[in-house]
């Protein structure tokens, strides 16, 4: 921390600093300039308010230095996580899609949805049991009966599962049917479901807020890796900004941030990042070009009678011609898309 | 639903969405003007994604009528809302403070917080024994013992309690102490917790969101009321904006913005609005002058040593002042605020 | 400016940064951590782009120390600036009152408003000549003739006239009938136009932008100080954030926190920063309680009728009852509000 | 127009909103529901304020339906602008990168960001002489000495000229020496500058302000429009939002949210929009690959030394190697991305 005093501070309020600083265990360096006094703080307490030298007497300004998340940091892991999910692994040279409907509806439904999500090559399904929506009139989800559709559609595409788990009460039956745990932007601060997490071995999937800031973010994803689960996967849905066209921003430039911030990936969700349809494509190719390491697209066998999010969820039409424009701007940055389902199962026997 | 279609809408597209609309129960009326034709859809179902109508060929907009929240509005309910907690009554004429420490740290801390309280006319105590954190190094609650000490310091002083439960987990343990359960910001769309407290007959203090609008926050409030429990306030707590000078931007007018909407009380809270003790006094006058029904302060002995929160924390001296000027602004909207100790024993007596 | 190296910059980068620094002819003192070298620049240009440091290899964050304005700190000048106008002054122990239609429209609208604004005590009439209006197919005022209009009604009773200037050419004329000339929330950042006004040696009235930070805000102002005129009062007007509800957020706690930064007064506009006329009194009324120097108020004889803003101007009825709620409020802290009109007059006699 | 009336609203109130809008000359359609009336307005004033509506006693909400603006919608021109500069075209199949430093500063420093840019395959030299900057203290440019050295390498390597024209009064001179007349994002809504641009014949390039809604900014290109200007390219550069790590959220979707709302070409600044030189290269792909007409970004020969913007200006290697990773993403959705020089050349001579 530094601590820079007005131009006019006292003396006495200089030393009411230092005093304060060496009570809560910090090394103070002090530099007495023509103008100013500026304090150095080390060592103390990590979990230390700055705020409460920031009103102080004389205090002008308060910098805080250490970023207060660690095992999140690149300082911490210089080199990238990868997470390993079946036959591929998020982090890596390829990118990752994730796709399917918003909510597990009908045996029907859902088996169609797998059969485009895996016919265009993309190796992950994604699908809601439990939704945790803003009114309490609006459809909550089939429950367990969703999680079961989902698997056996899983089984016979061989695709992962991907759902998500909305408290800690859940986690040990939404866990016996995922391959991968999400953690919904509503709930990216619920920290007894995070550090419930931390105790699980399941990849987690970790949306942003809505209006959380990146920091905050890798603060979330610290509670889990402290737990020791290590395999964390951030996932940018848009945040809330003042512009009503779209029902979020869409925050692309956080991507190239967390891969200088952090080891973890990020992957994006152009779907709830826009929340229409025809914006997804355009926003999904400005994901890849930008570095994602992945993308959660919604897509559904027929969206006009879909239950939840018809409309920002993509005719499997649409979708495949998204994943051939995809596999023409991967290469551009060095990195290659979802190969095609037939090179897959040849790589996956040699796996 | 009012559907406006494209200037140059061909029948069949006007055509395909009234078919849409028909098909989920909708009545649709059509009004055929010289430039555009507009559709007026009634019924249907209350749980309708009109971003599904917005996305169809031919649409120009989709502008949605129904408030999606009904306990909570107005025309549900005319007159304010009351909420009994003691010997007084939040949403009546007298304006009500909770104020406390934000973490119960010892029962000294404790003991001399609330006696403040008490002396200065305030009717509550606030305090934390689970905390929320940002990061999980932080200070998070001395728990169970926690509220014993609060529990204690309120008997002893005549105080009700209002204090943050974090999970459903923890709902019964503190509604053995508690006299109200805060629902905190980052809470205020985990809705398992919502629904759980819905079921409860304990007053709810349901914050607003950091990012949450006024109509999220009252289909938050819907959860709870659905439930069938009726006695929410809601604490206005500082939105997040671009401005960094202070840690959020407090929102006063959501306090006449509420009242127009609702009949629930609300009630503001000024520590953690601004983040900075000195502009604390400032809002919470603001508050009272723009009508809200009550305030929540953080109020700590000795803030510098404070665990948490320290900086938004006043100095007992701080908040006596406040009380005596908001005496004075109070009866300039026909309100009493926070009557003398003495003469609240004599109303408890009589109560 | 402090630059915090990562904990694994090399010595060969820190030279670098150091190397430039010097180059700049910043004076670097260097403290050696366990953990991370910390450099201390002082001196240098105050111009400079901290972002070059950013941007370089090793560097973890750079935090600017200096504030970038100098004439509106308070530590330029730790006395408030007290602005005067004819019999009164601004930034005083009174709150001064400024109020009127938006737009100039009829010699009638005019005189009824301003008798209404004298009759309630109010100081200054406050209306447009030249208005920026969103679309180029509103309203845009009436020009000189509405000038003449307002200056006329002002001299009638006995009231100072604040108007918007929208660029450099207009300076000359509008200077010619106002008392105080206000530069609009949308001109906040045209510089040729405050650069022109710090020649002016006419009371300015600087809004905020609708999306400024309170320290471009200010920095704003410094172009106006830096050119000789320093009579300028700031005018906080609401801001952008993501809530629908009102047109903007009025940022009351702007108040406290520019009492605290910078020595120039603050006045308040509720009609713009709500947009909404059953919100203006409560927040008028906030304002006041915060600290507010001044308020500018929307008031119309006939809103119904206003050709701009009618939805957000108060009836002056509604306005007078206003008044009186505001002088019970500003004894609180220590103020008085618009001393009634006979009272006005006789302290007119003897100034 | 379309006027929700509340579920208790008495005849009376129904009436008077009936009257209030036939006196402003709408035609009124009344349909009386189960629950609710609702009034359709059609006709009237464009530039009405419907808020005056939303005040009337019995209103729940007033939903406009006309878009304000008119000249710069797809309904009023289905087909593309497409805007000649030179020997190319803004706004057809090929994408335009527009590039150069941020301020001229010297002679040497101009030719060598200009032979890098038309190099590099570049069509157009961006450049500074007038520099709004935030504050009075940062260096404002060379003023009419810059516009010279730009005009004269631009000549030198067959480039069209970009450059920023602060106010009125400097019209006529930057229009001596560019082919196209930048507005920056704090003149937006400097509608005296905007309404003179509308009688101009040169191209103008509209950058979006920092925190304008999609419709204020199209209402902004509408007064340019309305004075009979065609020529004008949108500059998406950024918006205000509360996350601190980038200097602004660059606002992908805003290229196929304008695609769809107007006619207009959308060109993308990842300069300003992240205020990051590592950041640049991500965004600007992202923004091809979204399907922007165009890209403005800051190359300058040694950035460490720059006058101002250093921080976000690529070195030339970096810029020559983002050109080359854009060929291979603009094919992706059917587009060209600069030529080489030597074909550009053999184009030009053909043209």
């Amino acid at each position: 921390m530094v601590v820079v005093m007005q131009e006019r501070a006292s003396e006495d309020q200089i030393q009411h600093v230092i005093a304060t600083l060496v009570e809560r265990e910090f090394d103070v360096h002090r530099s007495t300039g023509a103008l100013k006094t500026v304090l150095g703080a080390v060592g103390g307490n990590r979990d230390f308010d700055t705020g409460l030298i920031e009103v102080m007497d004389g205090v002008q300004q308060v910098l805080r230095i250490t970023e207060p998340y660690k095992l999140a940091s690149r300082t911490f892991r210089p080199t990238p996580t990868v997470v390993s999910l079946g036959a591929f692994r998020i982090g890596g040279d390829e990118v990752i899609v994730m796709a399917g409907p918003c909510s597990a509806e009908t045996e029907e439904q859902v088996e169609e949805a797998a059969a485009t999500v895996a016919r265009s090559g993309a190796k992950m399904l994604r699908g809601g049991a439990f939704k945790p929506r803003s009114s309490p009139y609006s459809f909550q989800g089939l429950g367990e009966e969703g999680l079961r559709m989902l698997r056996a559609a899983c089984d016979r595409h061989r695709l992962e599962l991907v759902t998500e788990v909305m408290d800690v009460g859940q986690i040990e039956l939404v866990g016996r049917y995922a391959d991968m745990l999400q953690v919904g932007a509503r709930n990216m601060q619920n920290y007894s479901l995070l550090r419930e997490l931390g105790r699980s071995r399941t990849p987690i999937l970790l949306k942003r807020g809505i209006s959380a800031t990146i920091e905050e973010w890798l603060l979330s994803s610290e509670y889990v890796l402290a737990g020791g689960n290590t395999d964390v996967v951030l996932c940018e849905r848009g945040i809330r900004t003042f512009e009503p066209y779209t029902r979020n921003t869409l925050d692309i430039s956080a991507i190239p941030v967390i891969h200088k911030l952090s080891h973890l990936p990020v992957v994006v969700d152009p779907s709830h990042g826009t929340g229409l349809r025809d914006k997804v494509a355009p926003m999904a190719r400005a994901a890849v070009a930008a570095g994602a390491d992945g993308l959660l697209i919604e897509v559904h066998p027929d969206p006009d009678r879909a239950r939840s999010d018809g409309a920002q969820s993509m005719f499997p039409e649409q979708f495949e011609r998204l994943m051939a424009e995809l596999r023409i701007i991967a290469p551009a940055i060095g990195r290659s898309i979802c190969v095609e389902p037939a090179a897959r199962r040849a790589a996956v026997s040699h796996a």
